[in-house]
């Protein structure tokens, strides 16, 4: 849950964000920016702003704005019905750094930590390190958390339609869609 | 036609363009940006410079680099197989400005003059402007243009996969796919 004002003042942070990283953001998207912060309400700690471009029935690309060291904890994009086997998305840094962690061998001194408490719902631990210019495509289904390195970061996302409601998440505290209250 | 020469010139100027419009390309991608001359040798006039981040069997995202008041044809996306019914793009300005020419009311005092001596082959005249942070979606299968502002442009294409090699131009002399030489 988050207050409007909250709210409102993370979209003004994040606006920001896409700014310093060159993105041009009219003013009527930045009220449309969301701020997940996962139910958990520690939005700085573990969450998201996000700016959806467009999300139609086939594709979406959306603007990821990510606050130092946040963290977007694990999750998956499941299948959606026998056509749709789930939603593939490439992330693309724009500026900042972000670690990605997805299937495969462990890395042995990952830069990022999952948050205190949480370990136990982080369950890949393969980094792939993505610095401005870098990107990395994720085929649908697969388990995958991110967090931002010390300045923060800007990532774009390229992808099949979002159903993020629908995302499966390791850990069951989580809910995906922020209430906005008053 | 274009030499190998040529299509290195090409590449750098479109990568200083993405630059000025503030985005990061790393130095393997910009020797892979196509400098599209539609087959008609005058490409500062008639072309566009694309860099594809991503191309899967899902969807896709490019970036379109245009010189100044060069236009890029009348085209239309058209449906591939069953269960394809063409591609849907979603252009989004960057940097410059843009005059996109979609299916409807033809615009009485329009921005842009489709090149001279090819008029026939423009049929579309409904005007989109686009400046920094606007967007527009189009269906598949709809004939389009678009022309560059007197600085040029830059704009992000978000869309399903690309199939560039099947497009279908109203000018029956134009190869989408560029040879180049030597």
């Amino acid at each position: 849950m988050m207050t409007r004002a909250e709210l409102r003042r993370r979209q003004g942070q994040a606006a920001a964000m896409l700014k310093r990283a060159g993105l041009v953001v009219t003013q009527r998207e930045v009220a449309t920016i969301e701020a997940a912060d996962c139910g958990l309400g520690d939005f700085e700690r573990i969450g998201l702003g996000v700016l959806v471009y467009v999300n139609t029935e086939r594709c979406c690309a959306k603007e990821l704005a990510l606050w130092p060291r946040q963290t977007f904890p694990e999750h998956r994009h499941p299948p959606v019905g026998a056509a749709n086997p789930g939603k593939e998305e490439t992330f693309r840094c724009r500026w900042g750094l972000v670690y990605l962690y997805v299937p495969g061998p462990r890395t042995r001194r990952p830069k990022a930590r999952p948050p205190r408490g949480r370990e136990a719902t982080f369950t890949v631990g393969h980094e792939i390190v993505l610095r401005p210019g870098d990107q990395y495509t994720l085929p649908p289904d697969t388990p995958h958390w991110f967090q931002a390195g010390p300045n923060g970061a800007v990532v774009s996302e390229f992808s099949t339609t979002s159903l993020d409601e629908l995302d499966v998440f390791t850990d069951p505290e989580i809910r995906r869609i922020t209430k906005v209250l008053g």
